[in-house]
């Protein structure tokens, strides 16, 4: 039985670019559609789209939207628009390297073909997009089969934010995972940390799970330990951001503190990741840059006063968790164990190109 | 200088429970009045009085409410309506031990004094109410002299919840310590965890802090392994709301996250405690009850849904925390450090008397 997807979340369409609306969720399921390049960058800003894998395709097709209204026979000129809306999407959000590898790769296509007609090269970079969303698909469904064997029948996972079908234009990196091992019958039940500040446990990977009819139970971040301490969890299952060439990973806030759990309560932990997330140009995780984010998304939200006036906050959007404390990373190309740097390099060749 | 309290979180005046609503914190700062048991009661579930101490305090306080209309000369009418009181208020929340110490307390109390004339037995039970109140002021001053001398110079310390004057009808207990230490010219910072679902942590120990001048920062619970890992945390203190003989610590779900993370980043944990909050009848923490509370507090924080309909949810307001985990536990009586067992049966001789 094959896992089949339940809805888009990136997708081009009529010239535009559609997006379901993330911050919607889960109480209405909508689109939005993106006429300019600067509307797909604030829907990467505000997290209308996010999950490392769909802000790349998001940002690939942000890219055709330079074009709109442009009347020029220089391909030139078309080049010169996809540089200027590479930088502008380039600049939304700093820590997922998939949305620079996609830029790089549209970029390379771009420059490759700028000897073509205006026509022809338009048609050259709409393709090269149609190519990154149709492969972010195949990497799930890869991912999803090389992970599917990782799971017992009945195992209690425990996951974190969202790295499901709403974080990738496929069934998603993680709960991809989960959705393939289902299909195999091992009826799994997964536990969601609600995954504050803005909720993307609780209002996504819960919503994609109860729609799969999947058991899912949404916790605080805070009750991690304890459901582990309780036995309720066999197996952890995240993605990831950004992942460095020693297998140190940048995953949403929190990643790192379960893993610490993972590693006290003896569970294995893993992460799931195409290999558009592997940035072998960066030695260790030290070296990934973590996105700060708006103070008032911890001391208001919904609006609403949490915090006193006065106080400091630390917003981080991500964290860094080491290699040493990840049992196994899960990608398209096969399962990889430690020694990460040795084993990533040779399964994962130029993963960023 | 002495560490003086800014206000009073629960108190008797003309005949009257007066109470902080604390669920108003930190937007406004109002007092509620309770002229009837059920309405103790009421504020104790809906946790517009919350925090171990405060709890038992205001229990206290509750009983003599029973009293009000009762027009008899009979005393021994007047016990049953004590034991009425008491059965109802013991019940509004199961986990806090000095709910119980308190009530146990005042149950004595009238039972010794049945021979006693109507108005000298109403008198007598509310001096001990008062001497509850009293005491608990005494024990937190206690707990922070003995505490203090932990801190160094310029340490930068972690909190959850709230274990502060709010919690107490004192300074507080871990937060009491922080104060002290402050008025001895420790300069300390605090960071405080929002502590989700119901955010003592944003909303009443920030609040708090921020009235006292003492810096204070803000972070969501997931974040807490990043800040250790940033070595941003020299020490973490936390209240508690049950001990168990063998220093089992039942607190605010998140403690036991928190001390876990702590080992691994090698950060003393230190816990404070009235000798009220010990509960030697029970060996370990494993048989302290556990409260859980609704699912609306998760899924649906200020009345917006963030979870999908069908979800599970798992809402325990506490969790234990091994003793192997705790640096030392700072009692009004002094410090205790491991093995605890034996050293808290010498400290602290019928600590539930």
């Amino acid at each position: 039985m094959k896992t089949h997807m339940m809805f888009q979340t990136v997708d081009w369409k009529n010239g535009c670019v559609v997006l379901i609306d993330q911050t919607q969720l889960p109480k209405r399921l909508v689109s939005v559609r993106c006429r300019r390049v600067d509307e797909v960058r604030d829907a990467i800003k505000k997290l209308k789209v996010r999950g490392a894998p769909a802000i790349g395709v998001a940002a690939a097709f942000g890219v055709l939207l330079a074009f709109r209204g442009v009347r020029t026979q220089k391909t030139q000129a078309l080049l010169q628009q996809v540089k200027k809306a590479s930088a502008r999407l380039a600049s939304a959000r700093p820590t997922a390297v998939n949305l620079s590898w996609a830029l790089e790769r549209m970029g390379r296509l771009a420059q490759k073909n700028v000897n073509l007609s205006v026509s022809h090269f338009r048609e050259a970079l709409l393709n090269e997009a149609l190519a990154i969303r149709d492969e972010d698909r195949s990497l799930c469904d890869a991912i999803g089969q090389h992970g599917a064997g990782l799971f017992k029948r009945g195992d209690r996972v425990l996951t974190h934010c969202n790295a499901g079908a709403l974080a990738t234009a496929g069934i998603g990196t993680a709960l991809g995972v989960v959705y393939t091992a289902q299909d195999k019958g091992k009826n799994l039940s997964v536990y969601c940390p609600e995954t504050r500040p803005l909720l993307q446990g609780a209002r996504l990977s819960a919503w994609e799970l109860v729609r799969r009819k999947i058991g899912a139970t949404v916790i605080c971040d805070s009750m991690v330990a304890t459901v582990m301490k309780q036995g309720k969890i066999d197996r952890v299952i995240v993605g990831a951001d950004r992942i460095a060439a020693n297998g140190d990973v940048a995953n949403k806030i929190g990643t790192y503190s379960i893993a610490c759990l993972a590693r006290i309560h003896k569970i294995p932990f893993y992460v799931a990741a195409p290999s558009s997330t592997f940035d072998f140009s960066i030695s260790t995780g030290c070296q990934i840059p973590i996105e700060q984010r708006a103070p008032h998304e911890i001391t208001q939200p919904f609006g609403q006063t949490t915090a006193p006036r006065g106080v400091q906050v630390f917003n981080p959007a991500f964290d860094v968790t080491p290699a040493k404390y990840i049992t196994g990373i899960i990608t398209d190309q096969g399962v990889v164990y430690p020694p990460y740097r040795s084993r990533l390099k040779k399964l994962l060749r130029s993963p960023c190109s």
